[in-house]
């Protein structure tokens, strides 16, 4: 559909309106019927996969051979894939519930009781580009914790992303919630996004996912509060009393096992009194991978190229890290302040004191001592699943799972104290 | 000093540079030094006594007869309130410490350890009007909290909070603390409070404590993360299970203990069916506050004046409130929902599975059975202190205490693991 402004703004609203009616009834159910319209779902899910592999062609039709292979294989469903998506709201489904968990309690001397207790957050938009399964993750997470969402997924993903909310409606509907706990956008104007990213009355929170654009976009629009994080420039810094092949291990699997990941690390940082021992091994185990050192470490290793100022903030999300020699922990510690994005950085030493004030010092949503930056990730984490990955320090930070996803509120109970 | 648009971002960005380094260094500090800090900044105080009176004699002369006597009372020093201030500070000493708190502990099935730990939230800029203690009582929890503040307080008070800002810097040179971890904005002109809050790379968080006005501005201008509530507008509903001498005893308190603070209640709610009961109880006991009922509630008590639709959603802060005639719980529900501004919110009743039910359904920041609105306060809820109280859903909720005023990071302990 082909909307004016004024109305993509009043098509947002009402979407935003039926969100926040839907998010009132679901805030009030039970975990068991949140769990029966998760189940319901996965099963209407399944039930539409001819429907919805027609759809999705439908989808990868119309942008074929106008996007790089890479980007029609993220759009792409499969019939795995389809049973990846419901086989994970199934997965969602047998999580713990995080809203009513107590989170403090205490008796003031007055005899007034006074709990703090998650709820949910209310209505959230989430931003997507163009794989599907990110709607379904998303609806789940956001059922489950309570929350109404709102999906705007690329529009080239748009039939996809149909089917999939009427079966995620489907589901509700099965277990007595209202459907508009699960909308999509609907319309591919690009004002719709704006409009969502406003709506401070309705929508309470927005995430988006994406690429760095999509992101920058959202940091910068968006009047409703947000949890994002636009790079991952994370930082492995191996210590001087590192075990080196223990180094070399960990090092390779951060930066290779997936390139693409946010959590891959993208600067290498080696004390210059362990350099020589390390880079000739680093650079045999990185095979590969474009190395682009400081002067100091392409002198003592011919195979690296040379950085510029630049590579020392770049986020590659490819098979090139940058390498940067330091004289101690105190160097390593301003180097890795000045230029990491505060996504996540890692000492590798086996010197304990060193990594204490590392982890201590380092002010980035996650800090490691002698383990690979992938690991940054709410299923690694042990949370289930994760919406997204945060680098703000107000409400969340980290990966973004269920007890994310809530609020709290305080219950005061009193037998009729007033206040002197 | 005068400033131009350009002087003035220029001026700001280099108080949040000093103040993000100066964070650095605090959140490294211990309890302890933290602490002396606060005892010796008290100190400074009650020894500036003579030279903050005077500059409050000059801000107070500056405004004299310019401005209502309430506003003078605000502003207004004496040897009294200064004691009081230094003594807050010595208060806060001996809360204890919110950072480093372990908030999470997890250990993965490939042995990797981690731990959720409670840190500063980094630099905060805290925007007041005219009472001189806010910027006293904002430093020293920020402080506290391993956290630099930036304070910009009404133009109208800046020779009293030059004073101040001087005796805590003071207090944190003689503890080895950096002098910037307090600052004040200095410049009275306008356009500082917009660069303030546009400046995202360098403030984390700004906290406006004062009228809607400021708020509102605040609300709408910042780019930077914000806690704030607009209005209070606080609604006591009375259940027809209450005890009716009880509910009076506790509304008359909710309203008339001081009307001008946010807790107070703006509304009163009563389920028809004791309506004739309470009504000329709860008129006698709330003599001198004016009482605006919708039309079938002045039928039943004359005293009453006509409430228009207005009423409803207005926060008086005065001797006013609205009385709204009601069905039943759900009717209740219904017509908090739609007026409260998400503040405070309570219910009367001897009826537990009314309360249950009220304390669940309403989405507020605090929801209270058989209590007195006003104990929704930082102090009432045994926090110690507050820095203002938040309506958003985001991070914090209710009161803003010293735990509301960190963040946290994720520490991630390995023996090697790589992510398969």
């Amino acid at each position: 559909m082909t909307l004016t402004n004024t109305d993509v703004t009043d098509h947002i609203m009402r979407l935003g309106e039926q969100a926040k009616a839907a998010a009132r009834a679901l805030g009030l159910a039970s975990t068991d019927t949140k769990n029966a319209a998760l189940i319901a779902s996965a099963k209407a899910l399944r039930e539409s996969l001819p429907v919805l592999l027609a759809a999705n062609d439908k989808d990868v039709q119309s942008v074929m051979g106008k996007k790089p292979d890479a980007f029609i294989d993220r759009l792409k469903l499969t019939p795995d894939r389809v049973e990846a998506m419901a086989s994970a709201l199934e997965q969602i489904a047998a999580l713990p519930d995080p809203v009513g968990r107590k989170l403090a309690h205490f008796e003031r001397p007055n005899g007034l009781n006074i709990e703090r207790v998650a709820v949910p957050i209310g209505v959230i938009g989430m931003i997507y580009e163009s794989r599907p399964n990110v709607g379904a993750d998303a609806s789940a997470l956001c059922l489950k914790s309570g929350n109404a969402v709102i999906l705007r997924g690329g529009s080239e993903s748009r039939h996809s992303t149909e089917i999939i909310v009427e079966a995620m409606q489907r589901g509700l509907a099965e277990a007595g919630l209202p459907a508009h706990v699960v909308q999509a956008v609907g319309t591919t104007d690009r004002s719709a996004v704006k409009a969502l990213l406003q709506a401070d009355d309705y929508v309470d929170l927005v995430i988006p996912r994406g690429g760095r654009g999509l992101v920058e976009l959202v940091a910068n629009e968006a009047k409703v509060p947000t949890l994002l994080h636009l790079d991952g420039n994370c930082h492995s810094y191996v210590h001087h009393a590192a075990d080196i092949d223990k180094a070399v291990k960990i090092i390779t699997n951060a930066k290779l096992r997936r390139t693409g990941v946010c959590g891959a690390t993208e600067s290498i940082v080696i004390d210059r009194k362990i350099a020589t021992v390390i880079l000739p091994k680093l650079t045999d185990s990185l095979k590969g991978c474009e190395l682009r050192g400081d002067a100091e470490a392409v002198s003592l290793e011919p195979r690296l190229t040379l950085a510029t100022e630049e590579d020392w903030s770049t986020e590659y999300l490819d098979s090139i890290a940058s390498v940067k020699l330091v004289e101690n922990l105190d160097e390593a510690l301003a180097f890795i302040s000045k230029h990491s994005s505060g996504h996540t950085d890692a000492i590798i030493t086996e010197d304990n004191e060193a990594a204490r004030r590392f982890l201590l010092a380092i002010d980035s949503a996650v800090v490691m001592h002698n383990a690979s930056t992938q690991f940054s990730d709410g299923g690694e984490f042990g949370m289930g699943a994760e919406i997204g990955i945060a680098t703000g320090k107000m409400h969340a930070r980290g990966p973004v799972g269920l007890e994310q996803l809530t609020s709290f509120k305080y219950l005061v109970h009193g037998t009729g104290q007033t206040r002197p």
